[in-house]
């Protein structure tokens, strides 16, 4: 079950104007479940995206990079699951462009205008007609106050909707931000299985809302990871869509930081969440690396603990086998790491410092934090200035069950 | 269960001249098994060992690489399971030092002429008594016709031991190689919670040794991983007695390329063996990357595919989810693949090229060759002429299993 978090409620998903969301239940993979989002965009909205830097991207993302580079104001979103045309060549291309296709002919904009993205098996042709037969009920079904049944409509193999929302005052004027994801294995830095959205009604420059989702990413769904594999089609957008009536926020203005900030908090609401539904998550686990001297340092060892299947296991059980984390730390190719000037905190507990086990420590301290459902894990390098965290799950039956079965 | 793979009968594994073996069982974790080691070699004996390159390497390979490079002669090896002596600072260091200097005094030479070796659980104290305490019965039971009771001392997590022995004739003498391992999880390149002891009779040069240890732990035990994890104390040792009676063989000549290729033989069928008893293997899968720029490229795709948690319960399943590989190729992080150009065979079956599924492709042949034991993967990248090899097996329930109880 997913770790401290319950799916949200559908009020708390606040509208954001500008955008309507309607989806469908079109039997991409399975009958009885809504697998098909188209999210319609007022003319005027701001979009910028960041995508999968798997070799072997999806055709959806190859399009949605293209729609976006060339600058055509983007209309419109279309979301399928069940199938993540991935894997498909030069026919994949092709179905993914005829989803764009149908969706702007019954918005009556152009191909270029639409975005495309699909989430599900790979290597296996994108159903097209039943895609093309699903679009009619999502337009029919349009509104503003549609998010939580959006992100319902995204889900794979999480076990529940994520969402999150929050309102802020720029200048005066209320503006809101709104954002739903999905997981739930394959998640890892650049990026994951993983697909986010985040609206805002503010008024945002290209230039700024492109900066703002650097910002966001890097501090979010680049620091989660549950199984280390990278997917093929992870993407993140964000909107904006201009219906605040705020004054146009352009980068390094205060309005700037305040939704800079905000959508970055969402975004890393939607990034924990993700890790809280892993797959088979029983214990989120938040890696800290400090004192290290750069950033990226600090994210080979943060990510090294994180990835390492006898620590997540470990923790699965609940035993403060702290010595995998030694390990871990050893090899992580930090090639002149000093071990014995380091120091190992599991919660507040100190663990290791000096090459071993710290006199101070007693297991019994390790695992009263162990029991523990959120479980902080710190390092500290003593070598430098920098830091970085990674936020993941433990590694249970559960995990190889759902990955074992998925296809069947 | 291991994969294709039964314990050596005894009379399988061949006694080396000038090797002997004796065990004990000293209760250093757990009581009635085999659990201490000592392997005593006669004078003029060459030794040549491989190390992790954990940056947190246990306090007995420090010791290792310092006698070894103190060029006195090493006279015997004591190895102990159920405690890796890793993470101990400098207590674990005296108690290493320990372990040899008790060892050296029962049989009568100096402490630096033993190679000391631990493995188990990390970041405990050695119960350094009760080793010292066991190694009377080691040395009471010392005969060169006990390697099968050697295999069996030197297992953790294994199920089965793990030797392989092959004669050969050098200019007309009969010279011998022996060889036991144990594994099995965190086993990984640069290398594993592995301990791997090569012996032959032959009188092989010091530098020729060094040589062939280099050559053979490139084509083997550098090849395996079960869960990525490297080990803090991994060790590599090859010995020649000198006892078969042949010339002395120096580096290049015929009788060097026919002993570097019969113990580098044993090493891989110990190395393959470690992954056939990988924790909780259901399959054997072999790797092979080839026409690749470098052999580092082909390395990296290969241990990509080898180390997705995805790809391995997938095979777990007998699912050929072959998205799930074309994704790992896809992060491997060789920056400029054209995905488009490789192909991927699974068997003898093509199964993707032109970055989508193969036309002439069909699941129920994929499906028929996940249903075997052994499965080759196959990825041809088109864009060279080097190639490289990696062994793994599958991800099983009984890996979590074993990991999240391995203490308790």
């Amino acid at each position: 079950m997913p770790v401290n978090l319950s799916a949200p409620q559908a009020q708390q998903l606040k509208p954001v104007k500008g955008v309507e969301l309607g989806f469908a239940q079109a039997h991409i993979r399975k009958p009885n479940r809504k697998d098909l989002l188209v999210v319609r965009l007022n003319t005027g909205t701001q979009v910028a995206g960041v995508f999968t830097k798997n070799r072997f991207c999806a055709a959806p993302v190859t399009l949605c990079k293209d729609h976006l580079a060339r600058n055509a104001e983007i209309r419109a979103l279309v979301i399928n699951t069940g199938n993540a045309n991935a894997g498909t060549g030069e026919e994949g291309m092709h179905r993914a462009k005829q989803t764009c296709e149908a969706v702007a002919k019954l918005l009556d904009v152009q191909a270029q205008q639409i975005l495309p993205f699909s989430t599900g098996v790979i290597l296996e042709p994108l159903p097209i007609e039943r895609v093309v037969a699903g679009l009619p009920d999502c337009i029919e079904n349009l509104k503003e106050d549609n998010w939580l049944n959006a992100a319902e409509a995204i889900m794979t193999t999480d076990i529940v909707a994520k969402g999150s929302s929050r309102t802020i005052i720029l200048s005066g004027k209320s503006v809101t931000i709104t954002g739903i994801a999905k997981g739930s294995g394959m998640i890892h830095p650049n990026m994951a299985t993983m697909l986010g959205y985040v609206a805002t009604d503010a008024a945002v420059s290209k230039q700024a809302l492109e900066s703002i989702i650097d910002y966001a990413v890097n501090r979010s769904f680049n620091c989660i990871t549950v199984d280390g594999d990278t997917s093929t089609n992870d993407s993140l957008i964000m909107m904006a869509t201009g219906q605040a009536e705020n004054a146009l926020i352009e980068q390094g203005s205060a309005d700037y930081l305040a939704i800079r900030d905000a959508m970055t908090g969402v975004a890393i609401e939607l990034a924990q969440a993700i890790v809280r539904d892993g797959e088979g998550a029983t214990k989120f686990m938040t890696i800290t690396v400090e004192a290290g001297r750069d950033s990226d340092e600090c994210r080979k060892v943060a990510y090294a603990i994180a990835h390492s299947p006898l620590v997540k296991t470990a923790f699965f059980a609940s035993d403060p086998n702290l010595g995998r984390i030694l390990a871990a730390i050893g090899y992580a190719g930090v090639d002149d790491l000093d071990v014995n000037a380091l120091q190992l905190y599991l919660g507040d507990v100190l663990v290791a410092e000096h090459g071993g086990r710290a006199a101070s420590y007693e297991e019994t301290q390790g695992s009263a934090v162990m029991k523990e459902a959120e479980i902080l894990v710190r390092v500290v390098l003593n070598r430098g200035e920098s830091a970085a965290t990674v936020w993941t799950c433990d590694f249970s039956y559960d995990y190889v069950k759902i990955n074992a079965d998925y296809r069947s």
